[in-house]
């Protein structure tokens, strides 16, 4: 899976009938920093990704890709290749906290 | 998922059987710009997907690759690793509107 | 799915049980050019196919990539992940032919 | 499959049911050098892998991508594409040894 | 599929149970040249492949990925996304011999 930071929404209105009724974020994935690996960077790619747990702007997620996103509870119908699996606390990187959710 | 813009069409008359009658376009992914995100540009990839809901030139849609996109409705025999499973209306990137389809 | 052109073949004599008596092409992916999208360009990708379409050399192909490639008539028991499942007539991008197959 | 080194961790609370209970490790995907290729670079990747052999950080390891990683014994309900199917102990490459666990 | 040169082997002795006892070899994918296409280049990827044919250090094989390497004979239970599924005799590019085998 990748770390993924939520960036925007899709709106489709004509669309596969499985899909109706789920939301549609966009997001960057994120990969550690080459020199600094407890700095995560957003990579060149931006993915369309089904939400599930409501997940907002600006959170760090973990994503499924693949047929694999299709086992993402209530989501095996839908002809998708990434899913929100996880909203993500924490993470951390050769013993530095790289990331910790703001719940203030 | 990715967003991709239509740019063309392909015909091939010799084909596995399950392909006849399906239509097939050329689309380009789209990823938001790295140094401002709300813009969005065709990546350098050029995937030939499978439509069913009626996509024109120029429009925006969202695709699904590999076995997922056998899932969307009708394809389930084809040997297909890409289809369009949208018609997208419109793309909000970090609060700004970086797409919105022209429906006038 | 890819458009590709056929370069070359293989031969691979000790080989999956499965996979006897299949033609096996090497292909090169192509894609548009990014300035002029209406150039098709090779990519700089080589994969091997699986072709059951008598596909020639120098001929443009659409293949499909994955476990779908398995869907293709008369391969589903094959340990394959790419295949060729059509013979490219013509390629329309953005009201110019971008390809023609030539018949004469 | 890829090698991979164990550089952390991800804490997800709020995730799809069938990931509650699941270790959850950053790896990098390990690449021979093009130049001298018994030596192991990090590739640019980061993926998150779920596990269950009890790697920690700093291991190599063997990771499973797509839908193979369901097969991994226990996974099989999860919405994952990545997982750890082994701890590497030595990596020989060219007839030079590129890695060794230290076990002492 | 792609190309593959095999350079090396690991050793895991700690795996997925349904993995004991199968050969893991270290493969560089092969590309053609972009200028010179009857040459055969190392991609900068190093795959780990399941080996069921035999093959041996410095030989050209022929890997499958993803899903489809399960399908190789007796390979249906393990979590893998790489094996070999052929060794290579010859290529023929562009009608030049890429690539022969050395059997004297």
């Amino acid at each position: 899976m990748y770390l993924g930071k939520v960036i925007g929404s899709v709106v489709a209105t004509k669309k596969d009938e499985a899909m109706k009724g789920h939301k549609l974020l966009m997001v960057r994935p994120l990969l550690v920093d080459e020199n600094k690996p407890s700095q995560l960077n957003p990579s060149s790619n931006t993915i369309i990704c089904v939400d599930t747990l409501g997940a907002g702007e600006g959170e760090l997620v973990m994503l499924a890709q693949g047929g694999s996103a299709r086992k993402a509870e209530g989501l095996g119908p839908l002809p998708i290749d990434a899913a929100i699996i996880g909203l993500v606390d924490a993470v951390n990187i050769l013993g530095e906290q790289a990331y910790k959710v703001n719940n203030s």
